[in-house]
């Protein structure tokens, strides 16, 4: 284990959070939060400055490998979250620890369950600095360091792939520096887009803000008790739409910009994504039409709150824990589907899901016509066999952290809907999920152990599994491995 | 596809249907139920008659691979399921075709999930027919075939693999044929004993041969509208025992004939099986204990009950519905887990949770040490890349069939944990399951697309999910395929 290289890059983890604390410095002065303000000032020093001094000292071995890269996403995760949590903690607004560490994890990790009845109370930039953390979380701060450090050595392969999201690194370009720019660039121009046309439907300003960096890191704090629905339709119709695209692969907007217009629209994970998404939220439509009438209001409000959970967000402007069983069902499927490879979007992607049914179709035609061997391809290319095998490694973790999940929150003895939702939805990252922890309700609930466990999910669940498990083998930390 | 060769076997399996016919028969002329006798007779005749004809014709090929395996054993369970059925609805017993179909499949496949609100009002010839048909559906009907019919040809190790339980075929003598006739010797010992132990406590000779038949093919339909509640505690606990026994791996009871105990203990799938079957009971007795008090008779009950969900045969003594979420979910777990490959029990089989769990650990090893590749064993052989293939295309498998059938299931519009736990409880072949399907509840209350649905999920979940799919396939019926 290469330890130096560890703490350097943790070290500048710290230091940029610090950095970030720019954004609630702002909002404490606009809004005359003096207390808040300077919690916020202090931090800030004081991790710039640890940061600073852990990497100050420059690595002296370069060999970094795929257990460095897991490693060190996963200690930079959980680090991040532990000091992100201390302004709630120390401004009184979370007083619990094991709460305000749960609220900031489900922050970075774009998850969005809140363990508050309610966010109107908080301080203004308490609020800000819980959204912000969606938009750091969305594409990564490890990814961001790639961006803007000056190495960019052989390092940063096992970075990416350790912090991104699918199967494969979305490299879009052959250096792994320039693909992080692209997307950081990408990432922002369309946050830009979503604040301004949020400004021009009349929301105020700072809801604007707020509710920007939650849609662009498909996040979901919202900062009112009834998340989304009390804004204007026009507003509720551009935060759909622009959920929607923040659950793309990113590759899709780099194809659109350098005039691939034709390559883009032939991404078979962007046909499968929006295929899924039209024919559930026609089939909801319809179940909730049939009952209750008003197809178009319906449609309205059926697209939102698809879109919100298939691209793993989490705002709401209805109960959709109300709503019949069959649309409930077809929720948490969503759920589970989640976004695109590449996006800021999490749940199991939608990439996975098209191999792992392509494969199932393959096995199953081979074992009818045992010398007729077919080839997996998607998008024309063939997927290597190295990927498939990882995508079955993914599901059975998934399946593996899921079921000990499952068993320990039963034991605060909510019923199966809670408990079982609650699991989902933190190792989604979406959010709210039915019963208890629905739309209106929390995860305030939860006993000390429950919730460090959906912390871990929602972790785990961000950085795609494996990092938490590597960190967690007693192999990794042996001397001579 | 050779259509001769599986017309003459489905012949020979309907011949056979209307020869087990002579258990009810004998049960109608004992209680002088003349309807029931004259309904079970003709039909016995029809079917022995209708299957000579269809197998008069000896098949001109002998090619028969894999894929003729499995459309013949779909083919099989399906038909079995259909004519098993006729004689409740003729005797009026069960007068919905849907419903009778629903009821014997369960039998078969031995799930015992029932429609019926209590089983007390039917003929005895009936109640006889259906604990029957578990023991039938337990070691499988083409396996019985194959252990009485003369050819014993290339066609045996196909119809084997696609009948019998488990990721690898349960040779455990060179040939097929001997193979199946010594399973089928240990099944009718061991059936046998337990019919003598419950006549020793007491039990009445009809209600000992229905629940022998129950508990040897894993089954679990009762004759009393309370399962296994009203019979003694000696009784209970012989039980217990014996639903143990039937869901370890046959080869074990081999081992132990010939000489071989000391290999028969050290098989991995049995001690794992032991292992986690002990561990949730433990847990469970903890948590009721410290709920309601009397350890040793909490550890009595829940012992049977979680000797039976395990087992997946699905007797109960106690209404496991009503117990805390903490042990509601870890009965969930056994459901799911299920029996040892080569048992009567269902489920996905304790022999795949230890691959699979054994392949997350290598992979992840792997992802560490890159240059360190680890060899999978089980019982000191290694694990060939194709059975670690076949067991995630299995798991892919089970989770499609399993969203697929939430869906569809999830339009009755039932509560979560009924919905699930029903799609639960006859995937894996288990009988009762919580909410509305709990043990004092029923499958009557849904439609009959779900029944159908449910009832496909039962014949799919016994023969192990492939075998269905290849019959659905339309690759399987081209003409030049």
């Amino acid at each position: 284990m290469n330890y130096g290289i560890i703490r350097y890059i943790i070290g500048k983890v710290i230091e940029i959070e610090g950095a970030f604390f720019v954004i609630p410095v702002l909002t404490a002065l606009v809004y005359h939060e003096w207390s808040g303000l300077g919690v916020y000032v202090l931090l800030a020093c004081l991790y710039m400055f640890a940061g600073f001094i852990m990497s100050s000292k420059e690595p002296e071995k370069k060999e970094f490998y795929a257990r460095e890269g897991y490693v060190l996403a996963a200690l930079a995760w959980i680090i991040m979250s532990i000091l992100g949590a201390i302004p709630f903690v120390i401004t009184g607004d979370i007083p619990s620890m094991a709460d305000a560490v749960f609220e900031i994890a489900s922050g970075f990790t774009t998850t969005g369950a809140s363990i508050l009845a309610s966010p109107e109370p908080l301080l203004k930039c308490n609020l800000m600095w819980r959204s912000f953390s969606h938009w750091i979380g969305g594409m990564g701060v490890l990814v961001f360091l790639i961006a803007i450090l000056p190495s960019g050595g052989g390092e940063s392969i096992y970075i990416m792939r350790a912090e991104s999201t699918g199967p494969s690194v979305g490299k879009i370009v052959p250096r792994i520096k320039q693909t992080s720019k692209i997307l950081y660039e990408i990432y922002t121009a369309l946050t830009f887009i979503l604040f301004v046309l949020l400004v021009l439907g009349r929301m105020p300003v700072f809801d604007a803000i707020c509710l920007t960096f939650g849609a662009a890191g498909t996040g979901g704090f919202g900062i009112l008790a009834d998340s989304v629905a009390s804004y204007n339709t026009y507003c509720q119709v551009v935060i759909t739409i622009f959920m929607l695209l923040f659950g793309v692969n990113f590759t899709f907007f780099y194809m659109l910009l350098i005039g691939k217009a034709r390559d883009a629209f032939r991404m078979e994970e962007v046909r499968g994504y929006l295929a899924i998404y039209c024919a559930i939220t026609l089939l909801i439509t319809l179940n909730l039409w049939a009952q209750n009438g008003h197809f178009m209001h319906q449609l309205q409000q059926v697209s939102f709150q698809t879109s919100s959970v298939m691209t793993t967000t989490g705002y709401s402007t209805q109960d959709f824990n109300a709503w019949p069983q069959f649309s409930k069902i077809l929720m948490g499927l969503l759920m589970a589907i989640g976004g695109c490879t590449g996006s800021t979007g999490g749940g199991i992607k939608v990439s996975r899901i098209l191999v792992y049914v392509k494969g199932i179709i393959k096995e199953i035609s081979e074992q009818v016509h045992p010398r007729r061997v077919k080839v997996l391809r998607v998008d024309g290319k063939r997927v290597d066999d190295s990927i498939l095998r990882a995508i079955y490694i993914y599901l059975a973790l998934y399946t593996l952290i899921f079921v000990i999940s499952l068993v320990i929150v039963g034991i605060d003895g909510y019923d199966w809907e809670t408990t079982f939702s609650a699991v989902l939805a933190t190792i989604n990252n979406i959010g709210p999920g039915f019963g208890l922890v629905g739309p209106t309700g929390n995860f305030g609930m939860f006993s000390v152990m429950s919730k460090l466990v959906l912390t871990f999910d929602m972790i785990a669940g961000r950085l795609e599994l494996i990092p938490l498990f590597v960190l967690l083998m007693p192999d990794t930390w042996k001397k001579n491995g």
